[in-house]
This record gives C-alpha cells, sequence and structure tokens, in this order.
C-alpha cells in the first residue's frame, strides 16, 4: 500500500510561526490590507474562507478553490471532523490537507459552535462538554485540551480555542457566566497548545474568541481578556447568532478598537456581503461562512449588481451569462436558463456551478475590497456596493 | 440580454454528412477500429458515450468531460429533454451543445426506450404513443415525426429511430407485431427526417434501430430490414433488457453479420465492461450506458483489477490510491480513505470525483480495445481483461 504523503507540490514556506503584516490602513475609515503568511502560503487580508465542513467544500474541487475560485484559506470544522472520519482517519492521512488534498492554508474552528447548534442532550461542566452526535446518538465529552489535541491532528495552519458561544437573545447573567468560563477554558487552551506541537511538520498558530453577547461591558472585558494573552491572532465570536445587524457592526467596531493592531482579527461566521463589507470598515481581516455555498444550492446567485433567484420563470428562456462581468470564468460561458434547468431537476451540476459562482463572488468582493483599501477609495466603493448588494443574503 | 452562442470554440469540422472510415480490423476476431467524422469533431471507435441524461452527464462539469475523461461524444435522452428543460428553451439555446456548452458531438436517443420503462399510461397505437410524464403526470404525444422534429430542434449530431422496446422475456407475437410496428414507424422517421434539415448549421445523422427481442429470425428479418434503409449508421436495440449475457452476446453477433460492414454499429444500453469487450468482439462500434455513473454514485469503482466497493470498512484508514495504476489522474491523487469518507458522508464531491473515475476507465477501456485491435492482440487482452473484470457489473 502506497500512502499519498506526497502531495504537498506546493513549496512550503516553514515561516515557523505565522506572520502578519499590515500593509494598509484606510485613511477614511479602519479597514486595512494585510499579509498572513504561514507555512501553507500567504493569506491577503482582508479574506474570505470557504468553509469545507466535512473535508470538502460542499461541491467543489480542490483544484477549483486553487484555480477558479482562487481561494487562500478554508476552513475546517472540528465537529464534524472528529465525528467523520475521525481522527485516526485523519492522523493516518497526515492531517487534513494530505487527506484532502488542499495544498493551501486551512483554519480549524474549535467545535465550540457545532456542539451548541448541531448536538443533543449537551452538558456543559467547569472540566468540558459532554454531548450526542447528531448523526449516530454516540456519547461524546470535548474539554479545552480535548479541543486542541484534535486540531493537532487535523492539522489546521490557525487553529481556534474551545468557547461557549451564547444564544441570541441571552441574559446578562447567562452572558457573563458563559464568557468567563470561556476565559478560563482560553487558559487551559493554550496553556495545553503551548505543551504540544505540531505533528506534520509545519507550525500551527492559535487563536482566542472574544465572547461576551451583545452586552458592551462584557464585550469590552473579553477583548481586553483576549489581548492580554498575546496570541499571534484574535477573533470574535458569538456574531450574527440572529442579532440585528446593526449590534454586530457596533460589537465589532468596539472589539476591534481593543485588539491589537498588528495581528489579524477573524470575525467568526459573518456572514452576507453587505456584512462582510461593514465589518471590513471597522478593522475585521478574516471572514468564513456557509452562506455562499448554502444559498448556491438553494440557487440564489450574487452578483456585484444583486442577487438573482435563479429558479424563478422569468431565467427559463434567457440564454444570456449567468454574470457575464463576474469574475467567474463558468458564469461567464454557461447561461441563466442552463444553470436554472440545473437547479430546477436537482442535478449535480447546478450545485456545483452555482458554488462555484458564489465563492467566486465572494472572493472577489473581499480582493477588490483589499485593491480600494490600498487605493484609498475604500468607503466610497463600499458605500456604492452596498446599495447594489441584497439586505438580508 | 446578450446570448451565448459564441460557444464553439472548436473548430467546427463541416464535414456535411457524417463520414465513417473503417481504419483495422481484427485478425482474430470481428472487432474493428474505425473514425466517425462529425460537424463537432472525430470520433475514435469502439467508442463509449458517457450519458448526459437531463442535458449532464450526472456531476461532471463538460471541461472534465472533454480533458480528464476525453469522451469523444455524449448521449443525450430525448424524453428526458423534452420534458424538461423542454423545446422552446432548447431552441431558443440554438440546441443542446450550445444550452449545456459541449462542444463536441451529441448522439441524441429517440424517446421511445424512456417512454416505456419511465412514463405512466401508456397506450401504443399505430399513430404513435401517449404517455402521461413520470414528473407530473402531464399527458403527451410522440409519433414517428414528432421524434425527429424533437431531436431536430435538440441538435444532436446523431438521431435516433423512434421504435417499440420490448421486454423481456417477451412472447413470440408481441415481439414480432412489434418489430413490424418499428418498421412501419422507421419508414416514417425517414421519410420525416429527409423532408426536414437540421436547425443549427451543422449536419445530422439518422441511425434505424434494430429490434425483435431474442429470436432469430425476428432479428434477421430487422436486421435485414434496417440494413435495406442504407443509412448512415445503425444501431440495435432491446438488448441488456434482462437476457442473459450470451443470449447478448449471440444476438449482437447474428445482427453485426448481417449489417453493413462500412457502417458504424451502435449497441444501445450496453452496458458492463465484460460486455463491451465482447461485443467489441463481434463487430460493434459504439456503446453507451449509466452503469459507470451510476455505481459511482454508490461508490463503486471500477478498475483494471476488478471493481472496487469503496464504502466497505476495509477502505477506511487505507491511504493509497483509489487507482494508482489507472488513466485518472483525480485518483492517482486522492486516496481511497477520501473517497470512502466522502461517499460515506454522502458529499456532493464524493459523486464528481467517483462519476469523474468510472467514466475514465470506461474511456480507457474502449481506448485500449482500440490500441489492441491496431495492435492485433485484441482477442488475448481482451481475454485477459475479461478474467479481471467483474462479471456482474
Amino acid at each position: 500500500m502506497v500512502s499519498i504523503y506526497r502531495r504537498f507540490p506546493r513549496q512550503m514556506y516553514f515561516c515557523d510561526q505565522m506572520k502578519f503584516t499590515l500593509q494598509h490602513k484606510d485613511p477614511q475609515s479602519k479597514a486595512r490590507a494585510g499579509l498572513i503568511e504561514t507555512d501553507h502560503g500567504p493569506i491577503e487580508t482582508p479574506i474570505f474562507m470557504p468553509v469545507g465542513t466535512v473535508g470538502t467544500v460542499k461541491a467543489i474541487h480542490q483544484h477549483e478553490l486553487e484555480k477558479s475560485i482562487k481561494a487562500q484559506i478554508i476552513l475546517g470544522n472540528t465537529y464534524h471532523l472528529y465525528l467523520r472520519p475521525g481522527m485516526e482517519v485523519l492522523e493516518g492521512a497526515g492531517g487534513l490537507h494530505a487527506f484532502t488534498g488542499w495544498k493551501g492554508p486551512i483554519l480549524t474552528d474549535s467545535g465550540g459552535y457545532q456542539v451548541y447548534s448541531l448536538s443533543h442532550r449537551r452538558k456543559i461542566t467547569e472540566e468540558g462538554v459532554t454531548f450526542a452526535s447528531h448523526i449516530d446518538g454516540s456519547k461524546h465529552f470535548l474539554t479545552p485540551e480535548r479541543a486542541i489535541d484534535i486540531q493537532r491532528s487535523i492539522g489546521g495552519d490557525i487553529i481556534m480555542a474551545f468557547d461557549e458561544c451564547p444564544p441570541y437573545p441571552c441574559d446578562y447573567a447567562y452572558a457573563k457566566n458563559s464568557m468567563e468560563l470561556t476565559h478560563r477554558w482560553l487558559k487551559r487552551c493554550c496553556e495545553h497548545f503551548d505543551q504540544t506541537s505540531g505533528k506534520y511538520g509545519y507550525s500551527q498558530t492559535f487563536f482566542p474568541i472574544v465572547q461576551g453577547s451583545t452586552y458592551d461591558d462584557l464585550r469590552r472585558a473579553s477583548a481586553e481578556t483576549i489581548a492580554s494573552f498575546d496570541r499571534q491572532g484574535n477573533a470574535i465570536g458569538g456574531l450574527s447568532v440572529g442579532e440585528p445587524e446593526e449590534e454586530m457592526y457596533r460589537v465589532a467596531d468596539m472589539v476591534c478598537d481593543i485588539l491589537p493592531k498588528d495581528k489579524p482579527r477573524y470575525l467568526m461566521g459573518v456572514g452576507t456581503p453587505v456584512n462582510i463589507l461593514e465589518c471590513i470598515a471597522v478593522g475585521v481581516d478574516m471572514f468564513d461562512c456557509v452562506l455562499p455555498t448554502r444559498n448556491a444550492r438553494h440557487g440564489l446567485l450574487y452578483t456585484a449588481k444583486g442577487i438573482i433567484n435563479i429558479k424563478n420563470q422569468k431565467w427559463k428562456n434567457d440564454h444570456s451569462p449567468i454574470d457575464a462581468d463576474g469574475p467567474c470564468l463558468t458564469s461567464q460561458t454557461h447561461s441563466k436558463a442552463y444553470l436554472r434547468h440545473l437547479i430546477h431537476t436537482k442535478e449535480y451540476l447546478g450545485a456545483q456551478l452555482a458554488s462555484l459562482h458564489n465563492l467566486s463572488f465572494f472572493l472577489w468582493l473581499v480582493g477588490e475590497a483589499r485593491q480600494h483599501i490600498q487605493a484609498g477609495d475604500f468607503v466610497s466603493w463600499k458605500q456604492q456596493m452596498v446599495k447594489e448588494l441584497p439586505r438580508r443574503l
């Protein structure tokens, strides 16, 4: 049996530790352009990370991610990967990069969010969380230390703290206790991370997560605590969980002001194109969301001129390109009528083409944002874009 | 609205009429190697045609068909395309080539087989067939003339006669009456075909179909009748419908002996790799079947050393390539463990990679057969291959 460990044709950088260079600051907003360097290659920020839930960005080949969508980093979900294929298989493969054949950087979440949103019969104690798998009901126990161990085995370039993500709305007492538990767990995560090392010869970087629901004093306290850990990057969790958009922007703004300027800031699970632009404006550098791929499978297509519901009857005999001016070659060469037909008949290729289209759009959007930050006209460009983009999708 | 008619970058040949050149005859069997030339490009025979049921070869991009699988011609199903997206859309697009973006040759069946296998409440009269759609129960009426008109609108390079495909087993009287009806319909198809012309500027070629179930005298009479129509190619229908394999080979052999040698012979809906090799040996040039794509979606993978059920537990931690020696680059670079995981979790990418693998194998198989015919050692190669290949899949 010949193993396929020979799958790192992209030259490994071996920066040893992740580096972040702040390259440009927008004069009229808090938007930034930067460069993250990992052992699996560079990431130009602001960046959107396609979500590869269970070891694949849904309906997308790895070579399309690289060549067509021009993804620079993708996300893996620890909860899903821990359940399937499981640690034995991932370790046997030599980590998620080797297992999937994706050669660029990977960020893994800690599993905390999915434990709360997907699993059953969960019980939170100081030690950790007991939960039942949403797939087969099997019982599992996750602790901060175990979450780090699992992420060491998955082998993401950036790995996340194990946190509790409170629901929205959430009363003050719950939010405060939850945040304090997250901070205590963070200390354990850090200690365990620092006592262990990467398993596959490249370095991994650890990001803590700010919590505190939508309470300003909690968010401020959490941001200060997280900043004091002095890791190489920081994340903001617990947003895009149902709160009004204005709350999201306000909290992100306030937290970004506290988090160190010389480190990347990652807003977890956000969001719509408008959310992304507004949060770039307050200083966020990294985003991830399932919206582009999930909406694609339902026939909702993003364009710079708004959203298209390709299932609509009006596209039935429209043989113009899906998006003549868009960044995706596929969308320039396939017609609306063809994609409507494929989505309508539930053909695999419909999900494939639509996902390719939407992810290309999200990567194009953050790339444009970066260029406008560098050119100094980000704010006026953003205002124009926000007018054209859909409000709620 | 800019239409996408600009989608024929591959130079059109404009042979005006399809040409067939018989290039090699195997000295030890009846196997042949030939060249079909169509306005959408050449086809080297023997050839396998991937089935693009509803305007897409399931889970496969057109560019993969061309670049990875190296398909030379694909099949479209008239019944499915007539129901969805329908003639208005296909005509609006400028035919199936423009609609799908596939630039190579296309063969369409006549819809006859699906009317019998899929539709409801069908009623056959001399005039044609009334049936209810399997999708929405809507009522439709197909005649030989209408089947030609529809195929003119779809725009396949090779289009098929409207026939009745009897079930197996089938009593002699039914088979005889059915065959005679097919012959009378063939006369109407030919007349209508000759009175009409292609709609999109390239030529279409019409193939009649031999029927007659597994009765030797009926098959012989049908083959002689079909041959007497003197069209540019001929097809054999009504096999691979449940009869023993030996019956299939015997009937195909007998019919090929009667059909003209200077015209391509297409065995419809066949079959397994072994079926294809055995029928190449009796003189068949063209094949189509849903087996490689359907089996792929269930995790059954063809290799030169037999079939793999990738769902098996034994592949769970096997990180060797799916098929290290196979023709498919994807299968050489992705592991069995990864594909097992994707099929197991029902991820789109599982169907995509497995379909790519199986179709690459089928195209490789007929390409190898062609090379061995040209090299003069087809029979010994075939005997060796048949030993390795699965019997029933």
